[in-house]
């Protein structure tokens, strides 16, 4: 029989049915990246086409008056929000409210290589992505139009992208998104009640009971959540608590890097290059200092379509439990050979 | 520039981006569904293949010995919740709780018909699906362990479906809907503050300015609403106050049957049979009498995925204004030969 989870950090159910998973499917399609080139002249984020996309706001190595760069940062060229004059919030009749879609959407562009997705990065290269995560971050925040900014990628065609170089996105919003606003809520009212972070107390207890680790380093726990969305659904979590993946320090970041690079290089591996999506679940610009939020990176894989009941209902249903996605993870990684993956072992 | 548009039903903030409509895409395939075969050997849901699904809870027409039905319920082969033993309701560790996966699962098999999706469907037989939802659901309801009844239909691969035969689903479910209680919660704060129900105000408004409606019937308003999440997001809502979908009069039923078929027709016909997810938007079981809530339904098109940004934030970014798709069905239906679709003209 399936089972109902409760989210204890959205207060939402879930349903985590793994009978469903024998339902007739297409075979997964085995498509490694590394079988594609390595540069390509047709696309805009390779080297020689820097001008195909708008002026770089942000690149790594700093400095250096050569056209070589590791990691560039550049607005979209086709941006859901730009930073055009005023707001202006106003109404329509007595029902409707509108304001001008002022805010800011950028592309970090991951690599000059066309063909090197993050699983199979160099752990500097992706410490490099991470930096560039940070500053651009820390620079947006200062603008007091935007109330939110939403780091995430988009990797494969069911995540919602075309583009096949390894990038991805930040926005920046003038209002505080609902999905935040929602868990946000729910751990104040924990605070409220129990005095203490929901997340600080979740990880204790998932550490305690283990089942649902993938790794557990000195800073960083990666985890399948207790009412997971989707299978193999993963969280990595810091250890110390900390609101704003804004004030991630700098002694972390080399740490974050090879967590979340052995995380997908697992995936890649063993599931044969899934599309994904990652979302750095951070709090709002002017909650930074709040007890209440626990910053971490959310990891979806697209498996299967979110469908009509999900649309309707919110109700996620969910093919596997987390348990068992955790051990077959963890297990994976421990038949790779010596070196690979250190820190999912 | 874009636009943010505040949805008053959900209180949630929209991003309308019609710029991002340029973005490269690959152009859509043109699949039509009546090139299929009228009867599939191999599909479960054609006639003279009734043995391979669960045995049917409801038919049309009701009664005869012959094999022949119209409309036939079975329960879902792979039921995501299923009504065997208790609930029990349960709490693991201090953080979190579970219950049974109780419920009911349903698939609709709309027609005897392979290839005859509901656009291309006479109305009569829309009609008889109707029926048999709105049998199904008060039947449902009866069952005190459920609590919210989501009906819905996949169209086409994107939606989540990879069934062809015509057909929809119903799932009862334990708790009521996340999507339902945040839209419940609006309805009811907005008649605390004006004393009517919200959807009522929002249709006098709407048909009042005329620019986001597609049809207007006797009973019914066809409409984009003002902060749609997708390009072309069609919401169809009866005119008379009602919260419930199990208490359509059968007066009504004809008129709804030739809206639904003649916006599904429209889009078949302007837009190359897209995939789409429908909802019908209805009440909990317990609030049926309730003021507050107004029952439609809810059709949105699968052009776009949803990616990271949208499962991130919670924040849609629509690339078309509903003023303009509206617009654009409207003129389209009413290039169409005399006769058909005849409510959107």
């Amino acid at each position: 029989m399936s089972e109902l989870r409760k989210d204890p950090t959205a207060q939402e159910w879930v349903i985590i049915a793994p009978e469903r998973a024998k339902r007739p499917q297409q075979p997964p399609k085995i498509r490694r990246a590394d079988a594609l080139p390595d540069w390509d002249a047709s696309c805009p984020f390779c080297p020689g086409n820097e001008s195909q996309t708008p002026p770089e706001v942000f690149r790594l190595p700093l400095s250096g008056q050569s056209p070589s760069w590791e990691v560039r940062v550049v607005p979209n060229l086709f941006a859901a929000l730009t930073f055009n004059g005023n707001i202006a919030r106003r109404a329509e009749g007595s029902l409707f409210r509108k304001m001008n879609g002022i805010g800011m959407h950028e592309v970090i562009i991951e690599s000059p290589s066309h063909n090197t997705p993050m699983a199979l990065m160099a752990y500097p290269q992706v410490e490099k992505v991470l930096t560039a995560y940070r500053h651009r971050y820390n620079a947006l925040k200062k603008n007091k139009q935007l109330k939110f900014i939403t780091i995430f990628k988009n990797y494969g065609k069911a995540s919602g992208t075309s583009l096949i170089h390894p990038h991805s996105q930040l926005v920046g919003t003038p209002i505080v998104t609902p999905y935040y606003r929602r868990k946000f809520e729910v751990a104040v009212n924990y605070y409220d009640d129990v005095g203490k972070c929901l997340y600080c107390d979740l990880l204790a207890e998932e550490v305690e009971k283990g089942e649902r680790i993938v790794a557990h380093t000195k800073k960083f726990v990666v985890l399948h959540p207790y009412a997971s969305r989707a299978p193999y659904e993963t969280w990595i979590i810091p250890k110390r608590h900390c609101a704003s993946f804004g004030r991630l320090p700098n002694t972390h970041l080399a740490e974050l890097a090879m967590v979340l690079k052995d995380t997908l290089l697992c995936f890649y591996q063993f599931l044969d290059n899934p599309d994904f999506n990652y979302i750095f679940d951070t709090t709002a610009i002017e909650d930074e200092e709040d007890p209440y939020y626990h910053w971490h990176i959310r990891i979806v894989l697209r498996l299967a379509d979110i469908a009509g009941f999900e649309m309707g209902s919110g109700i996620f249903i969910n093919t596997a439990l987390p348990e068992h996605t955790a051990k077959l993870m963890k297990e994976f990684a421990a038949s790779l050979p010596q070196g690979e993956c250190p820190t999912l072992r």
